[in-house]
């Protein structure tokens, strides 16, 4: 049985508590959190503690804070050579405090409190100072997940900014069609099935082979008509800026 | 039984043709091709013609050939007051010649060759000059797909653009995300669940409240290590573009 303390009591700590809790093999032996009522639903009284004396030994701590207070937190745990591990995706694992076993548990996904995700599909990402804790961190990886990758500082910080692109950013410009919809008194639920065709193309496609639109067929009557069509600058610029891209990529291949 | 034939060869045609195929109470009496070799595949021989004098009677012909090419085809049919639709996003209706009553038949999906569609799933916007033809209008959709919307001209303008935002563009960004990948020796296989949670999502959830990442957690310091990351000038831009527009956008809300 491995033994897991999680620290945090945020979006992707409140997941990896649940995550844990129904895992095989796996027990959340404590959790550390400011506010302990975030997590009450979660994990019974007395396994939440908000004071890093009381913290007991466990096989491995997770910090699950937001990326500015990593390091802090880290330093102030009053105990050393224990593993300790963080979830950041744009934190190199060196700025963990060196007085413990320092390693990364970074599971790529996007994770919201509205919504439950299937850990089973979530690639974690991992790193760690030692073969023998990178084992202890596989083991605990795989109660949650059947995707895990060895990932470096320097790739995990690529991976980050690629995420931002592949999620961060195509929301918003769900956000934006939408706007556009709002604005001509169409329902957004039309656009619901392209948006998971889109989606699901790239799971098999190359996505430069997956293009389609009146950017890449250089069809420049649509892409004129589609600009006089947008009122907001903003829409119109990301419209220009995207539509001269495609067509600087599809020049590339 | 409804007797539809259709004029063009290309993607769009061929997955309807292939659709209408498998439809109850819908039979493709003939296609139009230039190019007969293109849909040999999906119809037999002597329902494709390629001379416009030898097509038959139907109750809706589908004009399904490139934007540009649709009021030249449509001028060319040598018969009179009978029902011709087209299925682009991006024309007008009435720029179908007016010698035949009217209408548009447009699924909202992106097609590709090499990847089956569900067609059960797909929008099908309408648009008729007369009641009446709306009604065979709908008895076709219907037979292909749950999902009908009544959409004018106008309406369907913005919806094509409100879907080059939604699909188009967001392809582009999971195109950008894979660059990053490659330029770092990952596999873009990680982002692919990230990729399938963030269409998802929205769903269920308005975008909007569903955004994450640093843009929107205002977190300067993580936005500028991904600057410094990229090394394209082009994935800068679109990084510092949409960044700015996400944070414009949420202090709208």
């Amino acid at each position: 049985m491995l033994n897991v303390t999680v620290i945090g009591s945020g979006n992707v700590a409140q997941h990896l508590i649940r995550a844990f809790t129904k895992a095989d093999g796996v027990n959340v032996s404590q959790a550390f959190a400011r506010k302990p009522g975030n997590i009450l639903h979660l994990l019974p009284e007395e396994k939440i503690v908000s004071d890093f004396s009381l913290l007991q030994y466990a096989d491995i701590y997770i910090i699950a804070v937001t990326d500015n207070a990593i390091t802090e937190v880290s330093a102030q745990l009053p105990f050393k050579n224990r593993l300790v591990v963080h979830t950041s995706g744009s934190i190199p694992m060196d700025e963990l405090y060196p007085h413990n076993r320092r390693g990364v548990f970074y599971p790529l996904q996007t994770f919201s409190k509205k919504k439950e995700v299937d850990f089973s599909a979530i690639p974690v990402c991992l790193e760690s100072e030692s073969a023998e804790d990178y084992k202890l961190l596989i083991t605990l990886a795989n109660s949650i997940s059947a995707k895990i990758f060895n990932i470096n500082s320097n790739q995990r910080k690529a991976l980050h900014v690629a995420a931002v692109f592949a999620s961060n950013f195509t929301n918003h410009l769900y956000t934006l069609a939408s706007d556009i919809c709002n604005e001509h008194n169409l329902p957004f639920d039309i656009l619901k099935p392209l948006i998971t065709e889109t989606s699901a193309k790239v799971q098999h496609l190359p996505p430069a082979e997956a293009q389609t639109g009146p950017a890449v067929r250089h069809d420049s009557k649509t892409i004129e008509a589609h600009l006089q069509l947008l009122k907001e600058d903003n829409q119109k610029e990301i419209y220009q800026i995207l539509t001269q891209s495609i067509q600087a990529h599809a020049e590339k291949l």
